[in-house]
């Protein structure tokens, strides 16, 4: 089959690999209908070191179910199915409690041991425990949003969902990448009653205002602090959803929580310390977020997509077939494109 | 009247000063029954430098009202009452949600410009919004736990209650110091199963146990982390009450919180950064807590001190006079002493 591999910074390429089985009985083997290109995929996409062999990319996807295990009992050939982002067995106390990304047997797509999403099929482990079903009949043009919710719209639930965000209250987002949108829909689902956006590129806060922003700040830094502190009476928000992933973003993020307020991060990681000394606990702010148990949320979110409440699927702006997959990469280097789905 | 005042490190002194008076129409004037030296005090017992003139000390006490402002409704002359560790209105809205710590108008003991705890009497601002009346007739043995909702015991307590301590889970306490021991009382109160307490003074831990500690750890860095692992099944605990105040201890309750789990710090933060990266995102770990709204604790932790639920203030093991005061810092800054009470 065909896929795509990362050979280091700067260098994606889809090539052909052996194709994917079922190995275990309680793998499954999904032909993947569509995937997708990471805002997380771009920071190797800059720094990843040059190697021999290529990592196989892609942790977001959606497809149909080829071939099951003796041992799979939930899902059935023919069935669409989502993968979240990582894969986990349903049953241990992690994942019973909907921490699927602390499962105790739980995986990752893509390297040099797993299937990615940017291929024709993934050989998917623990079918049961990892794939969610969606019930047959839905509307093909539905696929972007199913796509959604594997990791991108999750992940910004997440940020709302740790963040505690309720009904009528101020929120900010940092960052107008398709997870800082995905948490604009979703603080807007948990209610609140004011979601102010910060982010500079007007293509992007455009849909962040279709989504529910109310406000767009495009200052950074101090010049951002000082117009959120204006936009609320000089308290600051209830709750920040930190989609970004760099110290910076989270100095601001502290610096505009209001008083017992909560943080949450769900960019990855650049940075090692964080600056949360004496003034974050003399106004008692809350640090939470971290990566997003998807599988918990498509539970949730599912029914929204079918039923057309939410459509998170439109921060997709540009489609490319497996060929196009190395301009998609660059494409959302540039930040010409917001978010490049994959149809193989 | 006398009063401690403290003119830079190590040097403590009970002098005469200025008799207070009410000076606004919403002013209490308080008579210290019983105020206490707070392991905070240390801090700048250790490192202050030398001023030429002293700052008053003490920012917990208990003791009886006798002169009020004209505008003041809530307290009566001869009223017993507890005072909070901050001042408060009462009325804005972070008191009305129950973060007095916030309060728009309020205000700290002590200094160059308030009374302190550790004194013969203190002017009371905001008389309403900060004093808790004590209902007559309760036995003068419950002073000490009385006194210990100023401060201590609600801070302990503020750490298990961010934390979300809940029936049946494990909970760690970094710390055998008052804070400590009362965060162990207060995760007991909550109905934590387990309860580990790191620590390594035996007439401190001792204590911790009986107040519901069901483990006590010894051992420091590393090896703490794996004992702690060790009797968690490798899984680490649902809350760490952080109850010390430096990086290291820090560094200890990240790695020993379970996945999905809270770290709450209380203890007054020596550090402006924590290192709090990749893997604390990948583990869904929470950091919050911060300095206690106690004016918010003692209304639930009152009523349970006045019929012996529980009994917070045995963390004071020895009395002064104000002529000890000095002294008693010197023994809590040897270790001598955990807790010193002071009856001016």
């Amino acid at each position: 089959m065909r896929a795509t591999l990362m050979y280091g910074a700067g260098d994606v390429r889809v090539e052909t690999v052996a194709d994917p089985s079922v190995q275990k009985p309680t793998d499954a083997l999904v032909r993947v209908v569509a995937g997708c290109i990471c805002g997380s995929d771009l920071w190797p996409y800059a720094s990843k070191p040059a190697t021999e062999k290529g990592s196989a990319m892609g942790h977001e996807f959606v497809g149909v179910v080829e071939e099951i295990g003796t041992d799979v009992t939930g899902v059935s050939v023919g069935d669409f199915v989502i993968a979240p982002f990582v894969s986990s067995d349903g049953t241990c106390e992690f994942c019973q409690e909907g921490l699927q990304t602390s499962c105790r047997h739980g995986g990752h797509w893509g390297g040099t041991d797993e299937d990615g999403g940017q291929g024709e099929r993934v050989r998917v482990p623990m079918a049961d425990g990892t794939l969610v079903v969606v019930p047959a009949g839905f509307d093909e043009k539905l696929i972007p949003s199913l796509l959604s919710l594997s990791d991108v719209m999750s992940t910004g639930y997440h940020a709302a969902v740790t963040a505690g965000v309720s009904e009528g209250q101020t929120v900010a987002v940092i960052g107008d990448g398709a997870v800082g949108l995905s948490a604009v829909l979703s603080a807007k689902l948990l209610g609140a009653s004011r979601i102010i956006l910060l982010g500079r590129h007007t293509s992007r806060t455009d849909l962040g205002r279709e989504f529910g922003a109310t406000d767009v700040v495009a200052e950074r830094g101090d010049e951002a602090i000082a117009k959120v502190k204006e936009l609320t009476n000089g308290d600051g928000v209830h709750a920040v959803l930190e989609a970004v992933g760099l110290e910076d973003a989270l100095v601001t993020a502290f610096a505009i929580a209001r008083a017992g307020g909560t943080v949450s991060r769900v960019g990855a990681p650049q940075y090692t310390t964080v600056p949360f000394g004496r003034d974050e606990f003399m106004r008692n702010i809350t640090l939470t977020g971290g990566v997003a148990p998807a599988r918990a949320y498509i539970d949730v979110l599912l029914p929204l997509v079918l039923d057309g409440s939410i459509e998170p699927g439109k921060v997709f702006d540009r489609t490319v077939d497996l060929d196009g997959v190395p301009a998609g990469y660059q494409a959302m280097a540039d930040r010409e494109a917001l978010k490049v789905l994959v149809r193989p």
